[in-house]
């Protein structure tokens, strides 16, 4: 129902709707009545209500998960749901594919519900200035950054654990253990997101270590699911003999596909295979034997990317980076070698 | 910024900007041009939209979960989300604690947000005709149904499954497999929720099939979390000896936090304890032993939810309420019994 039909069931003008609708003095006590009744026999907007909506822009800040169905995501969503409703906007989620377009979606998002702003949860690192073009309300990518774009460090927000640094720091400790046939189980070496990365990390502990890389140990699962990182782990032990003694996963959930894959074809974790992985979920706790990963800081992730994002829409500042330190959890999915 | 401040602004009265805002002919060019040139230059939303904001309502519709990072709902909410925005609504999430009032929170959100209708993915069975009369919006009990209210069946839908027949069905398998010393692990025997329902369930098998009921047998963990399952179930095995040869669990999370506390004791799943549960997530299927199951038809479950409430919504039809069935999932974790 438009103001013209209010206008049109009660009678009056569109002008004396919109004065009532505003509050204004300048109506007469009949026209006011009129439409108010037409207004709560349509179940119309109450006066207030009626009044917001004709403010400069919505209050909805749009968020984008990319990458579904990932265990890792749900706390962060919590967090980030939480943190906007109690700044008073409202959070509208779409969840898409880990290969869709993240900004294509984002760019739609803000024009279907004009939003104040956007949050990204999960995303690649590969944005050029041309590609971002079509967003224009201030954004922060949460859980990821940029490092393979040429986006200017000024037009976007950030809030992630340093990838890289992190994936250097889990096959670290498995060469401290006395690892040095490491596999590495990822979803693309070259992708540009944070799978890409944390296989540089790998690299470069192997590197900085002095152990030659392997191809033959660097295993693509062209996905994040468990299923993905199952089947691929499959593949890999039924077509030739394992010879590695410790696994690297970019995911936890990745770690545990790649487990049974382990188990079903007789290898024990640790004894035959060590695991590490990065994310910390909760169900990795629980699993035998417990995940030993590096757990990444999932609420305040959530939090402080709402928080950047609101001090860019209420103007208190610019965009920003924070880079967030993940908490090693020792499990007994690691064995040392002697 | 309102319609009186454009019109303040561009020096039009109210009832013009309104005809402008209509896009009414009777408005002369240098009039529409002044508005026009107002709204750009305050940024203010474009014709079309602000047309659609006087329409009666928002596009919005609510969903509301209840029992937040239960990974069973991961699936459910993207199916939910992807309908809605198929229909070209909008779905704005909260997520509130298991002991919340989720009703209470509906109500918040259809004032706040102004919905059209909401969706309760989890929440009590136990509605009264008073307590639901805060809403006053089409909702679609999501997973759930109203086995122990009073409210009419008329005045509400739900897509569900039969919780007591499903868990009868689970006892049942457990039975079947030559246990009789089965206990059960439930968040509460008496709560109104799922919980109790399904806990119903378990006394009805056990009493169909002869089998005395023993409280001992009986484990509440007071909350669905895999922490609360893993924490009951290690506090019963520290008090007492073990004198139940199976175990069923009202999720799989629960299964998976009690199996890691029947581990730590020196219990092997299922040689010393069977399991069996409700729910069939994902990551259930890599632990080991493979988690035998009923899996609740998640997807199908939340597009069911939504197809009702637009029906509603869009004037179609009333209320419904649609019986979904669980399929076994066969995994690792029964014996048999000799």
């Amino acid at each position: 129902m438009t103001i013209k039909d209010i206008a049109r069931l009660s009678g009056v003008s569109v002008s004396t709707v919109s004065r009532v609708l505003n509050n204004r003095p300048d109506v007469s006590e009949e026209s006011r009545q009129r439409v108010r009744n037409v207004i709560e026999n349509e179940s119309y907007i109450p006066n207030n209500t009626a009044r917001d909506l004709v403010k400069t822009k919505s209050d909805t800040i749009g968020l984008v998960v990319r990458g579904i169905s990932n265990p890792f995501y749900t706390d962060v969503i919590t967090a980030i749901e939480k943190k906007i409703e109690q700044a008073g906007y409202t959070m509208v989620m779409r969840q898409i594919a880990s290969d869709a377009d993240e900004i294509q979606c984002g760019a739609e998002m803000e024009r279907e519900k004009r939003l104040l702003g956007i949050v990204f949860l999960g995303g690649c690192q590969d944005y050029t200035p041309e590609r971002l073009r079509v967003l224009n309300v201030p954004f922060v990518c949460c859980s990821y950054s940029n490092k393979y774009g040429t986006l200017d460090s000024e037009l976007y927000s950030s809030v992630s654990i340093e990838d890289q640094d992190e994936a250097y720091r889990a096959v670290d400790i498995l060469i401290k253990n006395g690892h040095k046939r490491i596999a590495a189980l990822v979803s693309s070496t070259y992708d540009g997101s944070i799978s890409q990365l944390r296989y540089q990390g790998y690299l470069k502990a192997l590197s900085d270590n002095g152990i030659e890389r392997d191809a033959e140990l660097v295993i693509e699962t062209d996905g994040f699911s468990i299923a993905d990182a199952y089947r691929a782990m499959e593949n890999k032990l039924d077509n030739k003999d394992m010879d590695f003694t410790a696994l690297f996963t970019i995911a936890d959930v990745m770690a545990m596909g790649a487990m049974r894959a382990l188990r079903e074809r007789g290898k024990r974790v640790p004894e035959d295979c060590s695991v590490i992985a990065i994310d910390g979920i909760a169900v990795s706790e629980y699993i035998h034997p417990m995940l030993s990963t590096l757990c990444q800081p999932v609420e305040e992730m959530g939090q402080k990317s709402v928080d950047i994002l609101l001090d860019m829409i209420e103007g208190r500042s610019g965009n920003r980076h924070v880079v967030l330190p993940t908490c090693f959890r020792e499990g007994a999915s690691i064995r040392k070698l002697n």
